[in-house]
């Protein structure tokens, strides 16, 4: 049994046409009448492949094909909101192939012991109303109903308004409940939006996990002084401890290959002169890692270098400052083992070359795996960029990501 | 003999006065009414103290106390305008320093062959007008008075209405000539505005000469990334190949000590958020040494790190580029060695502590050396700080300035 490739792809640039752009994106943010129209078209064609459709208190659309028991659903979906300059495939992608998946099995009357869901979850990106992942993150009790709906956008307008103002304020609960529970398992496709799978020229990226996250703000601070008249050994050089700190980041992060991450990405020079030097550097750390003994490894060697490149400024005019602060942190997320093994087993019986890797940023599927098995699946997109209107992804990947999704699926949700 | 530490301390506080600010510091910028006043009270002791005042076009003072023979002027000063925060010490303690000599010379009724002359140098600071060190370099030829008229400050007024306005635009041309041919020495007194001194504990400094420098621009190129997704061998950090090139600059500085220094002061990082790998750094590098054959070397080593970072970031995706221009240079400088002698001699004569060391920033002295036998004497001011309102320097470093000024000068000029 094979999805319809070219189906999966009509529907994904049939939803792009909502909220398209000249230069081929998708502008279609989170609860205006943009999204209203994307998530009309989807819950219409969930209909028209049978399935039942319902609403959640956060907007969270469930388009479910029953199965033959009373089992917990096997779920897939992702989300349809995008970025201000987003692309066709980042979130349609996961919501479709479950779709397709749907239509599908219904070309080949194939029953399944538990039902099928498909999931659209609200406001992903997080660009209009905050936090990111909202409606996952609800729906997981991460953040509850009431506190969302009162989340303003920079007009005021809030998620419960603009929800009403759609139609799409359900009445169901966010949450596993008695009538719904949790899922028995939860598959999320999705383009990969980093450069692994293209750069190995391998189709099927699957995934073990999301990287847990620890950001910093660090301060350095030194004397700023003259570039001329002061010599070398009487400096306290805000801006070479920090790239002493840099190149301790790059250092920790390649000690825990190959899920380490260590970023830093913003700076700000105090006076920024090209004759003066530093006084004070303010600066960012960004740590990744898959598992949490990991990354608390990286914030100890961070603190530790930070010590040891301070301590080595010390003289008598005193010495280097480096304060560290953790800003935020996302724990890590290992997705399920038997989800994981159904995504493996459904590639290697399509006899596609996959490779295990990891999620860097934060997926819908990352907050449901608080409450259910999951995993997910990759599929490369070109140069790995998305949140960009250029995203694109190849036809042919689109398909055998689709394919791994209904295999997995139906191996978890049992064929009758 | 000794100069009267008390009257010069206190000609500069009253100078200081002009301009004075409630911080305690002085702005008196260059050829505003109030830099006119404060030529005028120098003039005007000048002419107390006995000598023949002449202003040149471009607005420099000359005061002459005649020698007993026909000989080329042996002469002294610097400037008395300032930063807009500037201090009461930097520029005018040279100038008062000068009068405070030929006041000592009156007091003990000496007479010298060759005249002695004090100059006060319009325009060093250029805060207001560019360039920088106006006066002293019209003087040595390196600008033409003509070209500096023109040139305008922010509102639009320009140098030579600005003189004309001030009383200050005189008719004798800048410059050596038959009637006022290069002076048989120059030296000037000033401020450290550079930590060495007091961190050594020594009162006087022997100036050898200036750094030269030579500015470069930065740009450092590599491929903006999300820091999540990107493992770390595809990256191309565009700031962790700045942080190597920071750490290479600090190195060549320091193989060649005492008198190297390079300092990157500057840093721009693109797109400078926390969360993704920078795709684009600018920055700068300033570097400086005494002799042109160590500032080549430093040129030639900081190439060559350069492409050395480069070369080991290259990977199938590309390589970080880094570019690097020339922006501006300033050739070294070496002091007149019997110039510098006769300062030397002069502190050793009164049993003052010296230091050999060299100016890392521009002085008048620097272009007067083009034309004549020049050298400086610094004194140490507090923890190294000038340019600003809280710049300070203890009043027996400026009186003890003085004396190794008044000798080397006399030494120079020959009492009769």
């Amino acid at each position: 049994m094979r999805i319809d490739g070219q189906r999966l792809w009509d529907s994904l640039m049939e939803l792009a046409q909502i909220g398209g752009t000249e230069k081929g994106g998708v502008c279609r943010i989170a609860l205006t009448a943009l999204d209203g129209q994307g998530r009309d078209l989807v819950c219409r064609w969930l209909r028209e492949a049978g399935c039942e459709v319902r609403v959640d208190d956060i907007g969270n659309i469930f388009g479910r094909r029953p199965g033959t028991e009373d089992l917990p659903a096997v779920a897939t979906g992702s989300h349809i909101d995008t970025q201000p300059t987003g692309g066709k495939f980042d979130g349609n992608y996961g919501v479709l192939a479950g779709l397709e998946v749907v239509r599908t099995l219904n070309d080949h009357n194939v029953k399944t012991r538990a039902p099928i869901e498909v999931c659209a979850w609200t406001n992903e990106e997080g660009t209009r109303f905050t936090p990111v992942m909202m409606g996952s993150g609800t729906w997981a009790g991460v953040f509850k109903s009431e506190d969302m709906w009162v989340r303003p956008d920079l007009e005021g307008k809030t998620v419960g308004q603009e929800l009403a103002a759609i139609g799409y304020s359900g009445t169901v609960p966010a949450g596993p409940s008695a009538g719904y529970p949790a899922f028995g398992s939860y598959f999320e496709a999705h383009i990969e939006q980093g450069p692994v799978l293209e750069d190995a020229d391998i189709t099927i990226g699957v995934v073990l996990g999301a990287l847990g996250q620890r950001w910093f703000d660090v301060e350095v601070t030194g004397m700023e002084a003259h570039a001329g008249p002061t010599p070398m050994p009487l400096r306290l050089d805000a801006l070479l401890a920090t790239a002493r700190l840099i190149e301790a980041v790059n250092r920790i992060a390649l000690s825990e290959a190959p899920y380490g991450r260590g970023t830093v990405g913003f700076m700000q020079v105090h006076p920024n002169s090209r004759n003066v030097i530093p006084g004070r550097v303010k600066t960012t750390v960004d740590l990744r890692h898959l598992d949490a003994a990991g990354l608390e490894r990286m914030q100890a060697a961070l603190y530790a270098a930070a010590e040891e490149i301070a301590g080595g400024t010390r003289t008598r005019l005193g010495g280097i400052k480096i304060d560290i602060k953790l800003a935020t942190q996302f724990p890590p997320c290992a997705f399920e083992g038997e989800c994981v093994s159904a995504v493996r087993n459904a590639a290697a019986a399509l006899e596609l070359p996959t490779l295990e890797l990891v999620s860097g940023a934060g997926h819908d599927a990352v907050y449901v795996a608080r409450k259910c098995p999951a995993a997910m699946i990759f599929v490369p997109c070109k140069d790995g960029i998305s949140h960009n209107e250029v995203e694109d992804a190849r036809q042919d990947h689109i398909e055998a990501g689709g394919n791994v999704l209904l295999h997995a699926m139906l191996a978890r949700a049992g064929r009758v």
